[in-house]
C-alpha cells in the first residue's frame, strides 16, 4: 500500500511539473526549440560512454529474453543512428502558430483558427531506449512536455537518457519527465489522469496497447497493431503477387506493416496456391492454410490454420493463407479480421481494384503495391510517432502535426450576441 | 439479469445492423444523400400529427421536472425549426470523397489521402427530441450510420422520430438506429463496444458526459461543459466590460457558452465591482462574491462564494465574481479552473490581450467579445454536432468534416520496400 501510494505522489508531481513546462515550451520559438534540439544531439555524443555503461547495466540483469536483449541494446552504432534522427527532426517544419484558417463575422469580428501544442503528452512502451528519444524530442519540436513510461528492463538506461537530456541549457525543469518503471502503478496513474495529461500515446505489442485502450480515461491515440493482408484476385499478375507478397512477408517480418495474412481468389487458386506457398516457405516462412491450401498444395510442409489464425498478427516469419470465392468475400474477411492497418490488392483490374480501395475499412489500402511501404517516412511526413489504426485525431503514419491540436482566437472590439 | 442479458444482445444486433447500413452508406453519392434528407424533412412535416402525439404521451408521464418538459415538449413551431436544420444541412458541402492531399513517392507509386465517413457513430444524449433528429441527419450527410441512445423521458418521441426517417425511401436498414433508453445497459454496451463503434459523442449535463468518458472503451468526442469567464484587466473599457459579461451571462444562461466567472483586476476593483454587481442585479443575476468583492459591494445582495463555485457550470442565471492581483493571476486562476471552453479578455492593451490569447489554454478566447459567439453557426460551419472540449480529432465547435476521418489510397504497379 505504502509504495502504490508513494508511486502515486510521485507520478502526480511529474504530472504537475509536466503541466508548468508546457506552458512555457508553448512558447519557444522554432529557433530556439532547434537549438535546443541540436544540444540534445550534441549532449547525447558527449555523453556516450554514460548511456553505454547504463545500458551495460540494463542488460546485465538476469532473466532477459533474447527479443528484448536486441531491442534494448546500445552501442555506437545506435547512438549514431539516434543522434541523426534528432537532426532529421530538427529539419521538419514546426507546425506550432501555423494559422489555419482566417475569416471575420457579419459584426466585424476577426476568427482565427491556429495550431498549438497538445500540451502534456504521455508515452507508454517497452523497452526500446530509441523510442524514449525519438518521443521526446518529437514531443519537444512540437512544444509539449513529455511524460515518459518505458520498460522496467530499460530503467538505467532511460534514467541516463532522460537526465542527459534534461540537463541540456534551455529545457524547461519538468518538460521531459520519466516515470517509475518498476511497477504497473504508475502506468495507471498517467492514463487516468483526465485533466493533467492531454494525450497518452501507447507504442509497443497488443498487450500493452489493449491495456492502455481498456484503462484510459485520458484520450488515447491507438497504435501499431497490424494483422495486415494481400488479396491476389483473379486477375492478378502472378509474378508480381509473387514479389508483393515475399516482401511484405519478409523484408521485416517483425514490423506492424509486415503481411501476416494472403487471400487467394478461388479462379485462380489451383494455379496459385502450389506456386505462392513454395515460395515462401523457400524464403524460410512457416505456412499455414486453410482446408482449401491443405488440399491444393498437399506434398508440402503446410500446416492447418485454426480459428484463431485469422485474427493473429505474428509478427514472426509465419503466414496463413486461405481461399475466397469472390472479390467482396475477400473484402469481408478482412474488414472482419483486419486491424485495420494495411491491406493490399494484387490484380490487374481497374474495377476490382478501385472497390477493394473504397470497401476496405483500414488507415492504407494498396494496389498493386507492398504493404511495407505505410510508415511516416515513405509517406513523405519525416520521422513518425506511431502508426495509428483509429480513425479520430489521426489514421496511419502519424508524427509532428497530429502532436499539436487547435485553438481560436477571436478579436473583437466589444461584439455581443443579439 | 435476463433483462441485462436482453438488452446486450439486442443492442450488439442493432450495432451489426448499423455495422452493414455504414458500408453502404458510404458509398451514397452527395446528391443521393441530399435527395434522402430532403424526403426526412418532408415526411417529418406530413407525419407531424404522429409525432405530436408520441410527444403528448411523452409528457403526460409523471414526475417530469419543468426543465425536462421544456426541453421535450414539441409543437408545429419547433417541428418547423427541426424541418428548416434538415434543409441547412442539405446546403452544406459534402466533405466525403475530397482529396486531401496527394504525392508520387520516388518509386513511381501514387499516395493519396481521402476524407471517408467514421463508420458507425453512437450519439447519448438527454431528453432533447431536436438533438434525435440533428444527430441522425447530421451523421448521414457524413456517410456514417448513427445509433441514438436518448433520455428516456423522450422515448416514444424518439421512436416515431426514428422510425419516419428510417422508412425515407433510400435510407438502408440500420443507417439509424435507436436504443432502448429504459435502462443503463444498453449505454455501457454502446461505449464499450469498441471495434464495433466508431466514435461515442455525449451531448448533456456534465454528469452524463462525466460517465461516457470514464466508462467508455471506444473512442470519444468530449463536448459541452462550459465554465466560461470574463476577464477585465484594469486597461479595460468598463463600459463595454458591462456590455460583454451581462450579454455573457443573460443571453441564454443554460447553455455551455454563456460566463459563469468574472475576473477583476485588482487596479479597478474598488470603481469596478460595485458597478457589475449593481449591473448584474439589475439583469437578475444571483451574484456570489470572493472576500474582495464582499468587502467593495457590502451593501449589495451579494452572497460569499465557496471553493466549489469556482469550478462549477451554474447554467442558470447565477454568477460568481473574484478581484486577481494581475494579468498572470487571471490567465492562471482560469486555466485552474475553467472547463477549456471560452474565456474573455476585456482589454484596451493589446499586450494583455496577446498574453491572454496566448496563455488561455480553452477552445475559444477572445479579445473584447462576448463568449456567447462559440458556436458552429456563428463561426460560419453551418449545423454543429456539439462543441468539443478536448483536444484531440477537433477543438471548439465541430460538425459535418469532424464526422469523417481519413485514408490512404496508394496506386502502385509492382512496387516493393527494399
Amino acid at each position: 500500500m505504502i509504495s502504490t501510494a508513494t508511486t502515486q505522489v510521485a507520478t502526480r508531481a511529474k504530472l504537475q511539473r509536466a503541466i508548468a513546462a508546457a506552458s512555457i515550451l508553448a512558447e519557444l520559438s522554432t529557433d530556439q526549440k532547434n537549438a535546443i534540439l541540436r544540444a540534445m544531439a550534441t549532449a547525447l555524443e558527449a555523453n556516450q560512454e554514460k548511456i553505454l555503461s547504463a545500458n551495460a547495466e540494463d542488460l546485465a540483469s538476469s532473466n532477459l529474453r533474447a527479443s528484448i536483449t536486441d531491442r534494448l541494446t546500445l552501442n555506437p552504432k545506435r547512438i549514431a543512428e539516434i543522434v541523426k534522427g534528432i537532426h532529421a527532426i530538427v529539419a521538419l517544419p514546426d507546425p506550432v502558430g501555423k494559422t489555419i484558417s482566417e475569416t471575420v463575422h457579419a459584426n466585424g469580428m476577426r476568427i482565427r483558427k491556429l495550431r498549438v501544442p497538445l500540451g502534456v503528452v504521455g508515452i507508454v512502451f517497452e523497452a526500446r531506449p530509441n523510442v524514449t528519444v525519438d518521443a521526446a524530442v518529437l514531443s519537444f519540436k512540437a512544444g509539449n512536455a513529455v511524460v515518459l513510461r518505458g520498460g522496467r528492463e530499460a530503467a538505467r538506461t532511460n534514467e541516463a537518457l532522460v537526465e542527459i537530456l534534461s540537463s541540456v541549457q534551455g529545457v524547461p525543469e519538468g518538460a521531459i519527465e520519466l516515470l517509475d518503471s518498476s511497477s504497473r502503478e504508475s502506468v495507471r496513474e498517467l492514463i487516468t489522469s483526465r485533466g493533467l495529461v492531454d494525450v497518452v500515446i501507447p507504442r509497443g505489442g497488443l498487450d500493452l496497447i489493449e491495456h492502455v485502450m481498456r484503462e484510459a480515461t485520458v484520450p488515447v491515440i491507438e497504435t501499431g497493431a497490424g494483422n495486415c493482408h494481400v488479396y491476389v484476385d483473379d486477375s492478378a499478375n502472378l509474378e508480381m503477387a509473387n514479389r508483393i507478397i515475399v516482401n511484405a512477408k519478409t523484408d521485416r517480418p517483425s514490423v506492424c506493416n509486415a503481411a501476416e495474412k494472403v487471400l487467394i481468389h478461388r479462379g485462380i487458386a489451383e494455379q496459385y496456391v502450389p506456386r505462392i506457398v513454395k515460395e515462401l516457405i523457400a524464403a524460410g516462412v512457416e505456412v499455414r492454410g486453410d482446408a482449401e491450401v491443405m488440399r491444393l498444395a498437399p506434398a508440402q510442409d503446410v500446416r492447418a490454420a485454426n480459428a484463431e489464425d485469422w485474427s493473429t498478427e505474428y509478427s514472426d516469419l509465419k503466414i496463413a493463407i486461405a481461399v475466397v470465392a469472390s472479390l467482396d468475400d475477400a473484402i469481408a474477411h478482412i474488414n472482419r479480421y483486419s486491424t485495420k492497418h494495411s491491406e493490399a490488392i494484387v490484380t490487374e483490374n481497374a474495377e476490382h481494384a478501385a472497390r477493394f480501395l473504397q470497401k476496405i475499412d483500414s488507415a492504407a489500402v494498396y494496389w498493386n503495391a507492398s504493404t511495407r511501404f505505410t510508415d511516416g517516412g515513405e509517406f513523405g511526413y519525416g520521422s513518425e510517432m506511431g502508426i495509428s489504426t483509429q480513425k479520430l485525431h489521426c489514421r496511419g503514419p502519424f508524427g509532428l502535426r497530429e502532436l499539436t491540436t487547435t485553438k481560436y482566437q477571436i478579436f473583437g472590439t466589444g461584439q455581443i450576441r443579439a
